[in-house]
């Protein structure tokens, strides 16, 4: 199997992203290609004992920077290493994209490059999730491809969702829930409403409406909601987490007997911090365009920039676009 | 001052409501009516000393159950304790109304009992939520009244937000944000974008878009939203919250050194609890109905109670209606 890794994209590239791949290398036996600047990347490769490792340089000679706007800088620098990157999958010469860059303009490029699956109305990104759940994770998608959604597009994230739980997480008949106000048939938006009438028709495990501490709860195994929704909901949990842990700190450091338990306590603390790590989990599915793409954190570190591969050998080894080809001409 | 307390509502009326009347009445010397069944709240009466306090029974014949559906059992129950208690409001027998019950009923025997304020568009819930600014917290709205909404019905709750967190909760010149999905101009979906144009224009201190991320940071004081997204924001973070402080707790037991620490460690922890504890900031102002509306959680306590009639008499003391009347005044 060969990976297509944008080399240059995330806050640091090509460093973490090179690690990533010779780690992903020889974890998984795979090849990764490593798109962007020849030189950049040879000098990082150095570094690693590459030995065996089948780790090939496809050279592109521009970047799509952070703070560019996404789809403007996408169709102006075709050779650009996210652009690159796509068309070794779209030719063949790969069989998944994987990036840490820009996450508009990873979109972009993946919409423009690969296309949507026909009959797919909108591509989602999905993430996964801790929860309290057996698993202890749950699948969250839309959470910012989107903004603006129609029920049928909704619909379609439940379907693709379950598949995906299904056959790359190994969750046998997802439970499919829809983010609302409240538990009960009938509350929430117009939006969610419509969406969970289709839902109900629809040829996967709905469970109705989950609230909002049903999503850590583990209530669902796949969670859809609007990319505007979900996109608040993760990065809500990433500051409320950071203002637990540091309140947490502070009240330990103002109380000397609690600062030796504190200090006694570090590594269950870490051991919660690992358990909670998106790192693990190395970034999201963008599901519903023709061609596996995998959306990691701009701040990815090589040990995310490893799992991100791997999320993405899972997705192709469980023939995940397949499956929702399949799905969506069961559910015509 | 008089504040009707609806006596009947909540997990645990009239127990707790009673014990938060008494408390309320001795802490800030104020009137507060116990509005429900005489005999019920006569029995939790003699449970403690009320002596030199002012705390009537206003009798009521029937009670909104918890389950019931809102509007329609506000309608048929005219004889509700929610909706006796708000006509004390509305025949100036009494200045505020605080419930712990059914919300949806409560928000519905507000506006049909009391009426929006002229010019006002959708009364909105809120809430106050920890934060790691100065203060500690910030005042976000709507979470819940509303799940459908506009762009002016969210400037709108941008002004009221304003002039709460200013008059009554005394933050001079409150920053304003938006719940978007980026900082910059122009992220988010049309209606946030929409509204944010608006909010540029009025005459508050509109501080832009915040992010999930930013809410908890306190990038701003007064935090506007739809009341879906509102709603699924704050019962994510109880969910959130409860799974993060049961991680910590289960990685402490597992490791026998961590879990002297953790000993050690509980009265932090137990801090920290108080810190982020709805029940000190004891419920939510419904803002933009035509008198002073508190609603706090069905499960709250007799502190959460206490809290909450100190909400109202704030609200009162500081003419929140007059404010939102003449700011509406000045925006026209």
């Amino acid at each position: 199997m060969i990976i297509s890794l944008d080399a240059m994209g995330g806050d640091h590239a090509p460093d973490v992203t090179v690690h990533g791949a010779v780690w992903a290398a020889r974890d998984f036996g795979l090849t990764v290609q490593l798109v962007g600047n020849p030189d950049a990347i040879a000098a990082e490769l150095e570094k690693h004992n590459t030995a065996g490792l089948d780790v090939p340089i496809v050279p592109a000679s521009e970047v799509i920077e952070m703070d560019e706007h996404p789809s403007q800088a996408v169709k102006a620098k075709k050779d650009a290493s996210m652009n690159v990157a796509v068309r070794q999958v779209k030719t063949g010469k790969s069989q998944a994209f994987v990036t840490a860059g820009n996450s508009g303009g990873a979109l972009a490029a993946a919409l423009f490059g690969l296309g949507r699956i026909r009959g797919i109305k909108r591509p989602a990104l999905s993430t996964i999730f801790p929860t309290q759940s057996e698993h202890g994770f749950a699948f969250l998608l839309d959470v910012g491809a989107n903004t603006d959604v129609k029920p049928e597009f909704l619909a379609q994230f439940g379907m693709m969702g379950s598949l995906y739980a299904e056959k790359v997480l190994g969750i046998p008949n997802p439970r499919v829930g829809i983010v609302s106000t409240g538990e009960e048939d009938g509350k929430g938006s117009k939006l969610v409403i419509e969406a969970a009438e289709l839902m109900k028709a629809a040829p996967y495990n709905f469970i109705g409406n989950v609230e909002g501490k049903d999503i850590t709860a583990g209530l669902a195994d796949v969670v859809v909601t609007d990319g505007f929704t979900g996109n608040v909901i993760i990065k809500f949990a990433e500051g409320l987490s950071k203002m637990l842990m540091s309140a947490i700190e502070s009240e330990i450091r103002a109380r000397p007997l609690a600062m030796v338990g504190g200090l006694l306590a570090k590594p269950a603390f870490r051991g919660v911090k690992a358990k909670l790590d998106y790192r693990e989990f190395g970034g999201g599915a963008l599901l519903g365009v023709d061609g596996v793409t995998i959306i990691t954190h701009g701040r990815s570190d090589a040990y995310t920039i490893r799992n991100a591969i791997r999320a993405a050998r899972d997705a192709v080894e469980n023939d995940i676009l397949g499956a929702i080809k399949a799905g969506l001409t069961n559910s015509e």
